[in-house]
């Protein structure tokens, strides 16, 4: 039986100018790096080879989202589809690491504490201080949170906050028939990711999901992706990325 | 007394790699120039220089007004902003002259008959073939357009399918109180401006909008410009690039 359920596909950005210097980024809106702006190009290149067209995108609020999307939709020939961005949609808040660089902050603070900030499920970094220069305080995008806005997230936080966007504005396309892409970061899709397949708090530490690489998910009427963690349209490219996503930061 | 209404910017895309070779465009999907590009940038820097920084804005279908969007935005950083896209602001349909050179339309029909095409109100070009290279019959961004999708347009069409769009879309935007960018063309704009104006069938055949500077106007309660004829963020410019326009094509 065929669902009438739409497709899912999620798209991590490329490289930022932050990962090619290996600081934490979070909320801290940086640019694509030149390898980034290939990387999203080439993701839209794989969309149209495979002829998995959106029908709408979503995107997170921030710069390397947003140019990935474009960029991708561009290359698919599919830049006039529309658009929705929301907050909830953004990096994992990185708290008080926000703008320190990764092998500075393993040394000083040792593989254990640097390991349960990265990865572990329920243990945010310490928060950011008001007026911090990688704050995001008096940024007008977010003026409207109130108390929503965070200082700072562990995954599970991600989560939360990523849960009612999926509901109430995604999860609608989908059951509208469409062809759903979501262009986000690491963490706001490994919260999506494990939620869609059921990953355990324990488990999803060790996903990582490849940047610039459409991941497609055909999901049944209740939303249960057919193959559990779906299928990337370059599945070598991919295992090769999570290989080498798994070892930054060493 | 202050309005509550919100204020328009309207933004024409930059030059685009068929305005450089001199060819009828009309719905025809071409990209941005390298000049358009810079274009595109620079009104971004203006918006920013002027603190007049978009909350909203709507781009038509094509790719020349969606990446002037962008790159705008990029540059004022309000890339993260609500994005709506419709077909109702695209450029005017050119009908059988799509593809065309201007220099050889000119010579081919004699100043008259090209003059009446490309300026009066309400004479359409010829309609262009079904299955014609240029044409747009099974473009999947139009597919839902049913009888609606033109196939040649005078402005008085363009008048006609764009005033639907911004009552429905664009006033309420403005009615919130909000900056509302519109990212468009040439003849959807003038459209647009002699509506807001209340300029004549005739008089509106010598308007022209320059590309790439925006034009700001703030409006009344009822919507009528407070200044008619808005203000351009660069008035030296405009005034030079309005002289440059007039003579295109000749």
């Amino acid at each position: 039986m065929t669902s009438d359920v739409g497709t899912l596909v999620l798209l991590r950005h490329g490289e930022s100018t932050w990962n090619a210097e290996n600081l934490f980024t979070g909320w801290v809106d940086v640019p694509l790096s030149e390898k980034g702006h290939l990387e999203a190009r080439r993701g839209g290149d794989l969309l149209s080879a495979a002829n998995l067209l959106p029908d709408v995108v979503h995107t997170s609020l921030l710069r390397r989202a947003i140019a990935t999307s474009y960029l991708a939709l561009d290359a698919a020939d599919r830049h006039w589809i529309p658009v929705r961005r929301d907050w909830r949609l953004n990096e994992r808040h990185y708290g008080a690491l926000q703008g320190k660089n990764k092998k500075q902050t393993l040394e000083t603070y040792g593989e254990e504490q640097f390991m349960l900030w990265r990865r572990s499920y329920d243990t945010p970094p310490p928060e950011i201080a008001l007026g911090d220069e990688y704050g995001q305080d008096t940024d007008p995008r977010y003026a409207d949170l109130g108390s929503a806005m965070p200082r700072t997230e562990c995954l599970k936080d991600v989560v939360v906050r990523l849960l009612p966007y999926w509901e109430e504005s995604i999860v609608p396309d989908l059951r509208a028939g469409r062809t759903v892409l979501i262009a986000a970061h690491g963490n706001s899709l490994r919260a999506l990711v494990k939620h869609l397949d059921g990953i355990s708090d324990e488990a999803i530490s060790s996903l990582n999901i490849p940047t610039g690489i459409p991941l497609r998910y055909d999901l049944d009427a209740d939303l249960t992706p057919v193959r559990p963690g779906g299928t990337y349209l370059d599945p070598d490219a991919a295992n090769e990325a999570i290989a080498a996503v798994a070892s930054q930061g060493r």
